[in-house]
């Protein structure tokens, strides 16, 4: 069958169900732990912080499909599927014979696949009868989904946007408030750990950890209110099985077997939502797949961090995890892809590959940005930074292919658009862009600081 | 059948051939005249200008249909088929009784339909064999549109960017700038005009007009240069008709009747792109729709100016155009919609308009943001605010129906997005934004400087 430069699935052919990779996991991730007790954390625990079919669904490990409820399913329907994109004009220019394919989910106003997870978490909030969600942003992509997804709900919805993001990128902060969400620059007066920062550190730029402390106590003490967050949970996973799903679908429809599947790794969301239903199968002995996953040299979390319980966030509020770490102290340098500097990673994302189901690797800034740039012209899409990282190695494995001579399938998530991240393409186009690899005594003086479990 | 919320064409549904409506028009725009002897112009006058095949396809009124060449088709394959979408959402929340539907061009990285002829006319000056071109652009939707396909044809790209925007829009600038455009502020000292306007207005932020003419000095005075447009040409209507051809197969494959097309105005090349099959077939009494053409008060052409011979650049070195007009030296007031700011309209659509075979109407930029917000928020895309003229008055019909009781079929063309567009946004979400009407006496001064043809 010939295939289409662009795979669309029809509106028949989505989805109906989430998939629960957990279900078919030998190994199954370790629970989160109360930070007081270090004993699991509980239903009800967990309920207090985030809405309780959330709560259930981040402790399921049995249900390997969950129904997508239908009106999820009619917002998914304004901007999905997204489309399954044969490369053929990539494969030309790199003279490769490898087939190239990416899963493009920068189609929507949120401009990332985030908002797959951020409408299934406002519905649960709108089911419960919450009046509103509270989250931290750092980059802005998460926060803009949300902000989306509460809007269609009616849903109030407060962000803490890291301060220094909030200045230098006005024009994401400008969407939320187009999509009628409170944004506020973190640290900022209204919360009890914000001041007591701000005294400390009058002038400080706000990080991920302050604001993430900022939306947790707001939620906690606000009536009606639940805290989200966009990445490293099981549900995010479980919701963004929906780009694995319709890739399976497409790849299925048309006879295509990808030989390798590449994702890029922050916290975790889109890799494992794109590799879950692949994985299900190679874990089932139906089929096998080469798993990569790409994370920036600057932050290298699975290729350098220790496998260990570890806090969530800077301020130690959240629940610990067992996960590849680089500490929850660990400052990543300057990186423009500020979706990948977290220092831990998604549980499952973590099992999988301490079990030597997948593989990782750390590439460098520069040679991701010319990646991207390579991509933007010869396929017509500016890439978020972040995206760019599986294109540089999707690239990589396909020149691999042109001197070996295989005939490799090669499948990519293309998480983003880059619209919103010009002044890290301006320092690129201006040869003022650098790389930056942290010292083997950074890391381990982060991870000195591991909580004793 | 069920109407699905995105209709995608597949990949053999897509147009072959472009049309050209001015082949079932009884009366046909009057031709271009040389702006020296005021005598029509030659093909052989064209192409010392444009390419040559643009100069043919520009003069061509006989042909109804223009094959597109395969590598154009290739290209269009990247990022069309363009879905045409349902507006359930929409119309659930207005309580309408109408049904709406939009032809979404925003989803490639120029972020509107200019890319449709920007990939047509780079493809004929590699054709050629020409070196590169050159053109201005003010928004930066254009200038990003032409940087993208040159690229992809390995051709060199000049582009005038309006000072004001080339300062206070650096991340369209820098978007050009990856594609490997060269990006100059205008005026410049490039050029002669440019050196003359800086050497009478030092420090000025530069026009359009004074963009125009450098693209077109640089061109005339550069071996194996030419200068391309973005709008106003009949070519460039002829490109843009793959909109139209598009929407009209979706609508025939689905059984939908369109009642009213409307389409926002600025040089015309959407809405003629996307009214032109649906006119052709009024013109042939093969059925008959309401088309609205929707332009800001701001810069009234058709609905205040006057049909005549005019300039079509402040410079007056391009040839006189016959069209509804402000005078070349009509100055709109600040309004965000910069791609509405121009003082003609297409002689394609002034013809049609004076014929009384559209309406045309003006709307304050203050309900277009209203509008705009409204869509974003309930249709989950950021509209571009020159798109959002269409929104309004798409919204205006669907409450008259909703009045009136009568299920309309609306289709409007949602051209592109706003992600570039957010300092107008936030002005608006500052309520910070004014409406600006000009004056009876404003509208006669600048209109008694027309050209004595």
């Amino acid at each position: 069958m010939e295939i289409p430069y662009k795979i669309y699935l029809e509106e028949n052919e989505l989805p109906r169900q989430w998939y629960n990779v957990r279900a078919d996991m030998k190994n199954k991730p370790a629970p989160l732990l109360n930070p007081a007790t270090h004993q699991p954390a509980t239903l009800d625990e967990l309920s207090a912080v985030f809405c309780r079919e959330l709560a259930e669904q981040e402790l399921n490990e049995k249900d390997a499909y969950i129904d997508i409820p239908q009106e999820i399913i009619d917002f998914y329907k304004m901007y999905r599927p997204s489309p399954l994109v044969r490369a053929y004009c990539l494969e030309k220019a790199l003279g490769t014979p490898a087939k190239i394919y990416y899963k493009f989910e920068g189609n929507n106003t949120s401009g990332s696949h985030k908002l797959n997870s951020a409408i299934a978490q406002a519905y649960y909030a709108k089911k419960q009868g919450l009046k509103g969600v509270t989250t931290e942003t750092g980059a802005g992509q998460w926060g803009t989904a949300l902000s989306m997804a509460c809007s269609y709900f009616d849903l109030e919805c407060k962000v803490y946007m890291v301060k220094v993001s909030y200045e230098q990128k006005p024009f994401r902060r400008e969407v939320m408030r187009t999509y009628g969400a409170n944004v506020t620059p973190s640290p900022s007066n209204t919360t009890e750990i914000g001041r007591k920062i701000l005294q400390e550190f009058p002038g400080t730029n706000g990080s991920l950890g302050c604001a993430i402390s900022e939306a947790v106590e707001t939620a906690l003490h606000t009536e009606g209110y639940r805290y989200v967050l966009g990445s490293v949970l099981n549900q995010v996973l479980l919701h963004q099985s929906v780009i694995g799903l319709e890739s399976m679908t497409a790849c299925d429809k048309y006879g295509i077997k990808p030989d390798v599947i590449i994702g890029c790794a922050g916290g975790g969301s889109n890799l494992g939502g794109l590799i879950s239903p692949f994985m299900g199968r190679k874990l089932r002995g139906e089929a096998d797949y080469q798993f990569i996953a790409v994370e920036p040299k600057s932050c290298p979390s699975l290729t350098r961090g220790k496998y260990a319980y570890d806090f969530c966030d800077t301020g130690k509020v959240c629940p610990l995890q067992k996960m590849y770490t680089l500490g929850s102290g660990f400052m990543p340098s300057p990186n423009h892809a500020g979706g990948l500097r977290y220092h831990g990673m998604s549980g499952i994302v973590s099992q999988l590959y301490d079990d030597g189901l997948m593989e990782a690797r750390a590439v460098e800034q520069t040679s991701v940005f010319e990646a991207a740039q390579q991509f933007a012209r010869i396929e017509g899409i500016l890439p978020a930074p972040e995206s760019s990282h599986a294109i540089r190695v999707a690239i990589d494995e396909a020149m691999k292919c042109k001197e070996t001579g295989e005939e490799k399938t090669i499948l990519f998530g293309l998480t983003g658009t880059g619209y919103f991240d010009m002044v890290a393409y301006q320092k690129f186009n201006d040869g003022e862009m650098s790389d930056y690899i942290p010292t083997d005594e950074e890391i381990a003086k982060s991870l000195a600081d591991l909580p004793q479990v």
